[in-house]
């Protein structure tokens, strides 16, 4: 059966899946890279950049699940890009350059719809102005049968989760305190009663949480 | 030298320290007992109650350090019981009974003071209006030489914190969420610049952190 799944969704000790002040240089606004220094130690984004080095240990184990079994991957707006409202520029593809990690299609929620773009590498953006259910309903369509990563952000994952649309979410705990931005669990009360939560402490300072739906 | 230490200071995963509608049967409001079910496991509470058994782990090991070294507490009002405003009644003297587990004098801040009450055991607790600075040196000169243990409730802690009085703090986050109470990390932006913090997962599920003082 196709599962949904979310990973390497990275949040601040209180809960800040992003800061504030999103820009073209500062996708994730006051936060910087902070959220992410410990992935980009691991062997997984080491060879997305061509290199053959980078961690193997426990956040490498983590990191290297994201892209196992994946059919297509369903994101927010804010996750492509910092524009807002109407679509100014069609120029502008996304962070990840001319081939993005994804390598499969990718459904991106806004209410301003433009046409579908093909990367390089099996990438394919398309943009949907759609619920949930129907975004997720095309979404598994397109993974013929494989899972559906839900990419990201904060609301969107929230959205997921408040609708119990989610089946296993992986969520690192940065130790760091951002004090601003989108909170992930805003809204969440009880979510222990529908996932299994467990947690896993690394020596690079995160704790990867897992949530495995009952 | 004389430190200034947080012990087992329990929230939950979204951040809440308590939760909403303190009453006289709920002392942490609708999160009831859910954020210290890892420690009545412990070997140190099971003693408290005379019973020899209870969990020898690494939960108890975070536990059993709360006692060691401590010569006074400091405590917020809403620590020590529910009432609110002046004190109608002397009678009632805090939730752990005639023979309270700190052994020590305890300074209870609050805009009401009233007599010292000395209890069985060796706790006194004493009821202060004063600042956070004002306490703690009361508190040290009390504690002769010995450690000051700040025991909660979460506005107390974030107004040491934020005053940085803190040297050593133990909070340890279970896997739940309350959606609502007191937010520990509420105004803690940057806590990572002036304090090391480490993460270690428990079987039991919960997460202990600890912030060391740089």
């Amino acid at each position: 059966m196709s599962r949904v799944r979310v990973h390497n969704f990275a949040i601040s000790l209180d809960g800040f899946g992003t800061g504030e002040g999103q820009s073209q240089e500062q996708p994730f606004g006051h936060a910087g890279e902070r959220l992410h220094e410990w992935f980009f130690k691991t062997r997984t984004f080491r060879s997305m950049q061509g290199k053959p080095d980078g961690g193997n240990g426990v956040d490498e184990k983590f990191a290297s699940s994201w892209e196992r079994g994946i059919g297509a991957e369903i994101m927010g707006r804010n996750k492509f890009g910092w524009q807002r409202g109407p679509w100014k520029d069609y120029e502008w593809n996304g962070w990840w350059g001319p081939n993005p990690p994804f390598h499969t299609p990718v459904f991106v929620l806004t209410h301003h719809p433009r046409p579908s773009v093909e990367m390089e590498g099996g990438t394919t953006f398309h943009f949907l102005d759609a619920s949930p259910e129907e975004a997720l309903r095309r979404a598994k369509e397109a993974a013929g049968g494989l899972d559906v990563r839900l990419g990201g952000g904060v609301s969107l994952i929230r959205e997921f989760l408040a609708r119990d649309l989610v089946d296993d979410m992986h969520v690192v705990v940065a130790p760091i305190l951002l004090g601003r931005g989108e909170r992930l669990w805003d809204g969440q009360e009880g979510l222990e009663e529908r996932f299994r939560i467990e947690s896993t402490s690394s020596p690079s300072g995160v704790t990867h949480l897992t949530f495995t739906r009952k």
